[in-house]
């Protein structure tokens, strides 16, 4: 059975994983662990935890309990005391304060919400992503430069601060991939971040895998600002250590309200300047069918557009099985 | 296999549970709903959800599941915003929140914690419990009456507003008892809620169980100021309909640093004024082992003073087996 890593942790991540969940494959995920905003950046802050919200989606991916446990898992309190809290993030937070290692929490997580394949935090190290940009700025911190939405300036560099070792589990994995998958998401805040960790980049260049990047559809304002598909693959070659072998290109038409959304918040559609000779390219039509509502505010509009699933999983399937 | 039922849910229904656990018995407990302080209080009055407090502790100490689980939901977080909350109270609200009713909450935490034997919310339904003392004074709400600790007037009348409908499977439960048992524990804020949700004291009154009594070991300030054994089984006796048929009492010597922690708070061991005309008392040495410390603060010292499970264990088996 050929064995598929996925690296990351939002919700293109989430994408990937519920494409190949049923497929007859080894599938596993190594998960950022550099989340710092929202409910996550609050229990990491208040409680000295490790940044649950990033392993809690991809949990909930590849769960097979029934569905009470996936809602459960995803419930965000509205009030009081809870509010914006997850309670898969609580949940994570309290049984790491009870447990004697973050490989136990892994474990009891793993067998309550019956967990197809492997759910790897990249480290069980504390540490928080640091990026420099041209212009001299330097953030530190997964959310703030998550959320420096008007940066016009260019990522130069990125670091872990402190460096941290990666989880033994993720090498090993690494290592015996057949398929290592990145993207679609945020390229500095949810894939480079996991490449960063001591070791994985080197077990990457030595391991067998074939590189698959599903790309974004869009630019990211703060982070990828005007990228074309090129300086995507570019970056990534840049952190994976290796040459990407497979890219996964969207062809399909983007309804002009939420481009027009995009358009208003400085953001495109990534354009295709690939070269064939380089990597393989797949097109397909990606589009997950979206209805736009005027009411619908910021945030949820800001991934309102994704990858479909299903339209996802057949192409993917195409390249590995 | 005799079915035997406590009624109650505070620290004193642990103890007898955690006595029976273990016991070739049909254990089962039919949990008051009335709680309204602390974290439960919050969940309660912030998320509009039924209390969870006595039902965890219930079902932590009926839990056959690994140790780990047990103490996850007893953890209490310590800081930040979910400061001074159990875990286990939050799984409980979160689950209802995605439940399609409470019956599902039960089945779904049951499972999960390996429950043995029957854990019965008293009621679905969200209630206030009132008690009215020979001094005029009314107060409403749980907290209220158990922080009311400076009254020294007598509660002559208490009932819950709104009336609300038993669980049909508590009174299922009780029609089919062979023993239920009342005590130890508060008794106006953790038995007699239980005796006051209607149909249950008239479905007490016609089964065919036997009533055994753990009596308290101390009074309780504003409670049950100056009882003596006598004062408890009149009270009791009168909520249940039905006459006490055994009363355990303790005959163990307590210490006479924690006897004093207690005289200065007012409170004293319950005088045995029984009469085994009427009753057929049981007395043994049932403290528990303490190790009294200056630095207990007055909450730990208000429960520190227990039964203790073994000992307990061996006077309900010559009873019930």
């Amino acid at each position: 059975m050929k064995k598929v890593t996925v690296l990351g942790g939002g919700t293109g991540t989430f994408v990937v994983l519920t494409a190949l969940k049923s497929k007859p494959i080894d599938l596993g995920v190594i998960v950022s662990m550099m989340d710092s905003g929202g409910s996550t950046g609050r229990l990491r802050d208040q409680l000295g935890v490790l940044p649950p919200g990033d392993l809690r989606q991809c949990l909930v991916a590849l769960s097979e309990a029934p569905l009470l446990w996936r809602q459960l898992f995803l419930y965000r309190f509205e009030s009081g005391d809870l509010e914006g809290h997850n309670f898969g993030n609580i949940f994570l937070s309290a049984l790491e304060k009870v447990s004697k290692n973050y490989e136990q929490v892994i474990k009891t997580v793993s067998y309550v919400l019956k967990i197809k394949g492997e759910v790897i935090p990249v480290t069980f190290e504390k540490t928080n992503l640091v990026a420099k940009y041209e212009n001299g700025v330097t953030l530190e911190g997964e959310t703030k430069i998550d959320t420096n939405y008007s940066e016009k300036s260019k990522i130069i560099e990125t670091y872990l601060k402190p460096t941290v070792e990666a989880n033994p589990n993720a090498l090993k994995r690494l290592a015996e991939s057949d398929y290592i998958i990145v993207g679609p998401g945020d390229l500095y805040t949810s894939i480079i971040p996991v490449l960063l960790v001591s070791k994985i980049r080197d077990t990457i260049k030595k391991s067998k895998a074939k590189i698959i990047c599903v790309l974004n559809l869009m630019t990211r304002s703060g982070q990828t600002p005007n990228y074309k598909a090129s300086d995507h693959i570019g970056d990534l070659n840049r952190y994976l250590g290796k040459k990407i072998d497979f890219v996964v290109v969207n062809d399909g038409k983007i309804p002009e309200d939420v481009l027009k959304w995009y358009i208003d918040h400085n953001e495109n559609v990534v354009l295709d300047d690939l070269d064939q000779e380089k990597e393989i390219i797949i097109k397909a039509n990606l589009i997950s069918k979206i209805k736009f509502s005027k009411e619908n505010s910021d945030i949820l509009m800001r991934s309102i557009l994704r990858h479909d699933p299903k339209k996802l999983s057949e192409v993917l399937s195409k390249i590995i099985l």
